[in-house]
């Protein structure tokens, strides 16, 4: 831990927030890389090409409308409402960074998700006649996935990081991602079908590690700065919502056409609605006077929909949804109250939004609930052909069976928590590196240093300020002058 | 009417609003509750359940996309949004009571669709061969409707009732909703697409009976709060656009597949267009120097979607739609400028939104309306199979002819504003019991007394403004006389 | 010039915003004249009338889910909430104009929708056979299509208009957009699925040509309100992120069932997330301190839509989508910081929201990108059927070759342009007359003249607040003297 510290002392130095030749720069290399490499590796699959007509013939398509397109679009688009208003607003509840909140989640989700049809592509839709990664909606909607886990770690180092910071936390979140996405997914042949392990988990952990790597010990000179007002918490109401909201297409994008897609669907939305009725009860439980607490509301309704992420397309059956949601209400909630600031205090974790107890604790959860719902699945519940369908049981995994799924779900979840925190202490190395235009410990959760923020007269009028900052002058000469004395 | 008064004072002590014991009672039993209620009674329909595979082979299904999930998954995802973005937003016009606004419609939707999922199940989806409730994405969209007629009754209490209470609301109005709507559908035979009747008339007369009941004399000691500030004007806006917006999904819904669903959004699309010229029209017109008033633009606009909920479905025409629209703008925005305070004064209803105006009144036109479409159905126009399918003249209800069909869908409207009224006025009853925690007269639209309202240095009341002005000034003439000196 | 500068002091009378009469008129003429105008002419079209079981049966159509209500719904409501979320509140971001951005907006689409229904119906879907309009799901869409050319319009005139002149300007909009759609899609057989040049080129020059017909010499009169506050600027990123995240469905929403729709979601999608990148780094390049400016966020940032909405359902290639997106942040972003200060200055064009730089030029870009795409097209890369089928090569159009198609392209574009200018010039001049009850120069900006803006104690400061609870006090003591005398 002492090479640690003398690492984080050599990279402290004096803050400088300009990020006028460093922003533009990876923006226009990084972007510019992005041409090239679509241009080599990136075309239609037969469903968005002009060949569908032929492909329709030959494979004996009787409708367009078997284009897998009107399968998953509607819940393609749910879940880009998600990632862009959804995780935006949900972040605009400080006081003075919701243009950092909505702006830098709208800049590394639009290059997250570019950089993500690559890495995917490689991974996982590579077609090795021609060498072309060959893209169409269900590509789209696992880069916005991709693109979740990173802004999932944003949420734990809102309002302290510059936007280059961000975009090298991208770079490096989405080839972590897709690397452990396969590892999970392909090797280990685990089901995450609304991604508990592979992109709460990993996010969770990814972020935590790099706020941990990230630590500042005197951030409470930024402590004015680190609440809400009225009308940001209501703002960040519309990003709770509409992630609440569309949660069951999240959870049912990817999943098996028909069956698949509707049960994912029926379970997210009743795990998250059990979650709102325990989370109201918890912070009404734990507050003075029963009053609740908008950070509850405004987070822990949602861990329910992250820990049905897994089981979400098993037969976890409607009250198994319920009592999944139940727990996670509870569990998260107590996590805002009680583990939260004892992070902060005692392992030097500063998770601005909470996202332990809304990502990486119910994302856990949610691996365990997988692994649970995948042993005790049998042909008697599900099906002969059911239960090949829905846990893939084909080809070279013919021969599993359910208690062997439960514990390729558990190494799944393992591999997952490795990667977060493994990965997130390497990039959070880089991070401090006194290169990328940090904001100081006093001027963090602040947009400030990066927007053009308007004169705003409606919170401050201008006489006001005017003898405020008369009177803290006359503060500081009188200490002067007691100084002198 | 005078034990009624007598009972009322009875039931007038000192109010505390402290609910952190009965807040999470309840919310812990109900939530409890229904998750023994699912495990005893539902289950995943076939199309949801992982046989789906085995019943399409059966029922000779040529393709996934005939899974009903494709035909209202978007759909409902639009209802999802109007029930929790939409009714949330629009009742965030008060300038201090947008927390409860949105946070308790959360809560009361979140346990409102599970209870709605076992009453409508036990009396439309329970499959007798084994006693179990199966259900897919139809149940989930109908759980939200039930849901909505509670919400509007929200809309009159809005601000002057307990979270407990809205749960004791909602509990009995779902109840009340599902035996009515059996009623009105199942045993009259009415139809009700859009539920003019069902949901919007019964929820708004619930609400305005209930509001009847819990008439707060003095109300005017909370006047300061109940008006609207710049901003909580703009957020209402959301909700009202994310409800016109997606109200034709709402009337197309649950509507027959194809043409039902088609004819269904456009008529409501045409409708509500209508109805929004009209609003500004009499708005204009009726105020002083012409200027327009928020509160119609906000709610009188959608009015229009209401009166065209029975009919949307019947082949009403596009200029049908259009006429519809156009009364109900007017009627509506009148209802605004003339009967609201009417009612305040006379009735002693307190209508916080004006639900009457923008749910009560439309529904019970949309119920004439329909009654007016189906007795005018005819052969020629909806032909022969058209008219079967159209009003589902099938089983038991062969030799139903269109003229009767009138008289049904009128006899539906009685029972829905009898349910309303009866049932209002009998929860409102228990809603005066002094046990909920209700707030007291000068404490109502305030969300102090529910939530932690972050301090808001925006907010700071004038006369703590005003002191630290002379505190400022005092400093400010203590420079100038030393500056002197 | 010397005439147009007579007639506009001709015009420059005395100002009086009172709409008491002429609003509620135009608004109450034309929705009756719509009334009659859609019972003469419009009906169902064969997919939402009663007739659709027998059309099915008839065509041999498998099932109800080919209906096109099923191919287009989602995107239509995507579309939907684009006009009237993202439109209104895009320009919600003027500190005092809120309520006009998302009102007017409001009002405008509202009356535009079925004018444009029936404009477009007379020129595209009339049946000849007995002389009616036959309207589906796709007739939907393209009404919305083409009120956002009023929309755009709409956004250069913003703050300086009278609700009155908005309909007016939308009645002509609408008018023109049919006339100049049907030249360029019909005779010319330009192909143009998102509307570069049709909606875009034409709304935005359409927008510029009537605000130079209005150029107020004296608008900074009006600058303390031309700016944003913190908060409105957060209600624009509502508006900015919908039109961002939806644009895929605007571009895909009337392409060919299939892949056309497939294709174009993509290259929209990717179009866009290039912007984001290049927009950023602009931004920040050209500001003092690297600062990002919110107004480009807003605006620029969509600049990869607009452009790629002719070529999206072209076989653009990923990396051409990207390519556009490139360039259109880049240019629309130095649009913001040279080019709108340099028209408002030299050409006299005050364009309130800048949308030169969002719609005019990407829309010329697009128009460009469609032209070359189309005439670089072979049957190598598009395969034989999917040529014919993707430019729609039959008919009278048998014989037209990819490089032909080119031409036909261009000659669209001007088209598009011609209409635009010219359109605007008439319009504008109309619009000068002083009858419509628009704000005088001091008074833009302003939502004050045509709403009733609630008293907002935030925004009165201190000092006033005292002096008025003085003023009141001291009334009412003197009210009280004279009491006593």
């Amino acid at each position: 831990m002492g090479c640690v510290q003398s690492f984080r002392d050599m990279c402290d130095r004096q803050k400088n927030t300009n990020v006028r030749m460093s922003l533009p720069a990876v923006c226009f290399v990084w972007q510019t890389a992005m041409i090239i490499l679509f241009g080599v590796f990136i075309r239609y699959n037969e469903e968005a090409d002009t060949h569908w007509i032929e492909h329709r013939k030959k494979n004996n398509i009787s409708s367009d409308i078997e284009n897998d397109f009107y399968f998953r679009y509607p819940s393609f688009q749910d879940v880009h409402v998600m990632i862009f208003v959804g995780f935006g607003f949900l972040m605009t509840f400080l006081k003075r960074y919701s243009f950092g909140a909505v702006g830098f989640n709208f800049l590394i989700a639009a290059f997250g998700l570019q950089w993500a049809l690559l890495m995917q592509g490689w991974f996982h839709a590579l077609d090795y006649s021609d060498g072309k990664i060959k893209i169409g909606v269900e590509n789209l909607i696992n880069a916005d996935f991709c693109v979740a886990g990173c802004l999932i770690a944003y949420g734990a180092v809102l309002g302290k990081v510059s936007p280059v910071q961000l975009l090298v936390l991208t770079l490096f979140g989405i080839t972590l991602f897709a690397v452990e996405e396969y590892i999970i997914l392909d090797l280990i042949h685990a089901r995450d079908a609304g991604g508990s392990m592979v992109i709460h988990t990993f996010g969770g952990y990814y972020g935590l590690a790099i706020s941990w790597m990230l630590y500042r010990p005197n951030l409470d000179q930024s402590s004015r700065l680190q609440g809400s007002v009225y009308h940001s918490d209501v703002f960040a109401m519309i990003g709770t919502l509409f992630l609440w909201m569309f949660w069951p297409s999240f959870n049912s994008a990817i999943t098996d056409h028909g069956d698949g897609q509707h049960r994912a669907a029926i379970n997210t939305y009743l795990a998250l609605a059990a979650t709102v009725l325990t989370t109201v009860a918890i912070s009404s439980l734990f507050q003075k006077h029963g009053k609740l607490d908008m950070v509850h509301i405004q987070n822990s309704t949602l861990a329910g929909g992250v820990a049905v992420g897994t089981a979400a397309e098993f037969m976890l059956m409607p009250y198994g949804s319920l009592i999944v949601g139940f727990c996670c209400g509870i569990i998260s909630t107590l996590g805002y109250i009680y583990l939260t600031p004892f992070m902060e205090k005692y392992l030097k974790i500063q998770d601005t939004c909470g996202i332990h107890n809304l990502h990486a604790m119910p994302g856990v959860i949610g691996g365990i609930v997988g692994a649970i719902t995948a042993a005790a699945a049998s042909e008697s519940v599900y099906g002969a052909e059911g239960l090949i369908n829905t846990f893939d049981f084909e080809g070279e995994f013919k021969n599993t069976d359910p208690t062997r799924q439960g514990g390729l779900q558990a190494a799944g979840l393992c591999v997952a928590i490795c990667f977060g925190v493994g990965g997130g202490i390497m990039v959070g190395c880089i991070l401090r590196l006194p290169i990328w235009g940090d904001p100081a410990d006093d001027n963090c959760f602040d947009d400030e240093p990066y927007w053009e923020v308007p004169e705003d007269e409606e919170s401050i009028p201008p006489i006001l300020q005017y003898n405020n900052h008369m009177q803290n002058k006359d503060i500081a000469e009188s200490n002067f002058t007691m100084d002198q004395n």
